[in-house]
């Protein structure tokens, strides 16, 4: 058993250094935390190593390391040491499709997570991250995603430039605007889509949301401003496959 | 002006000590943070007194206390400390009305905030919460209610009996079920009913669960296994809002 004692050896060097953004895109790769995680990284076949708790018992082929509970706490962002961690090389990007969900400029990694979560609930089959938004490899981005990331196309791009590539295709691209948008439910949805989410405080960018060729919103009651960023999204997505199924009959 | 430059003045700790539930409830007050906060609870009525810092200007008629940074800092829960903070007495309880959500073991206050914004956006008018979910006047729950605390009656109570009393007045109680229940869509929505949502692992306690008379669930892909619980929360009382939108007409 190749068990690390000493928090100074190279590997758990290496291993923290993933808890960086400008690390992690230098080495292609990222960690990820927890049983669940990692056996749906391993089953995805991207996990290059695992990192386990010298306690544990783990009969799966592929590279494996045992660390004190004190490495183990060294490395993980958990309050709760879990018992394994793995180093998966980050997910391929893949042509996208027909049901697209664009990200401007979202700041807070637990909504980013949700939301790739709500988005392979709801068919949606890319997520195209514009370049402002908060790392898909964050931990707390994986942790929310709830081992979803490994089951939906996610690709960055810069919006600006996208959103015309996409209506040159023929895409409809959906913003949303409370002021002259039509209600999500009235709206008459093509088969190839793109709606666009923004900022939590902000929204999307105005010269991005400007660009779109359809303005939905969401009716609520007047005491209410505006929703969450991933409970909007949750709402709306849920409508735009609602819809696609009509479509498709 | 009243400056507070010492960490060990009375009025110091009393703020600090509302960080802790079991001295909110003691005192029957909290702790409000930020400008927008604060505002509305003077709005609201139910501000006591307000910390300013000391280089703020604030004209509004109510007793203030000026603190120096470092002070502000201590009392705060925020990262960046904020120009303002009040002290609030809790918000009493009012009668239920029609459209109640019941909240069972809800744990993450980010969620349980959410919530409570999201039923102000949908005219649910009661939420009642059981007695095993976070605590309402937790610093990060007011913070993602986004001010809307005040819009909305809240209350706690048992729940096993108290959907006994909801079913005796004739209430339709709508828990989630994916095996038995039916589409959210297809729900034949009563003018009075009572959604029941759960903790984020383990949904709702079972024994309260089947005490409902109608289940629901939201269709999704065979790929995501469940929904975040805000997430979840909103498309369906969305869906219930639209549903009485109808009855009313």
């Amino acid at each position: 058993m190749n068990l690390i004692t000493s928090v100074d050896n190279a590997n758990v060097k290496r291993w923290c250094k993933l808890k960086s953004k400008k690390y992690r895109d230098k080495e292609g790769c990222f960690l990820i935390e927890g049983e669940h995680l990692v056996l749906e990284a391993i089953k995805q076949n991207v996990a290059l190593e695992v990192i386990l708790d010298s306690e544990e018992i783990f009969p799966i082929d592929i590279t494996k390391y045992y660390v004190t509970k004190e490495i183990m706490r060294k490395i993980t962002s958990l309050e709760t040491p879990p018992a394994m961690l793995a180093v998966a090389k980050k997910i391929p990007e893949k042509p996208y499709g027909k049901k697209l969900l664009l990200i401007d400029s979202l700041q807070d990694p637990g909504n980013l997570g949700t939301i790739i979560r709500t988005s392979v609930a709801f068919n949606i089959d890319t997520i195209v991250l514009g370049e402002n938004t908060v790392d898909l490899y964050n931990e707390k981005v994986l942790r929310a995603t709830q081992g979803l990331i490994f089951h939906i196309n996610i690709i960055k791009r810069d919006l600006n430039v996208f959103i015309d590539e996409l209506k040159d295709n023929g895409y409809m691209v959906i913003g949303t605007n409370v002021n002259y948008g039509s209600d999500i439910q009235e709206l008459n949805l093509h088969d190839k889509y793109a709606f666009i989410m923004g900022n939590e405080g902000n929204g999307v960018n105005k010269a991005i949301l400007d660009k779109c060729n359809n303005y939905v919103y969401i009716p609520t009651s007047d005491a209410c401003e505006s929703l969450n960023v991933a409970v909007a999204t949750g709402i709306i997505l849920y409508e735009l496959d609602k819809k696609g199924d009509i479509n498709e009959k």
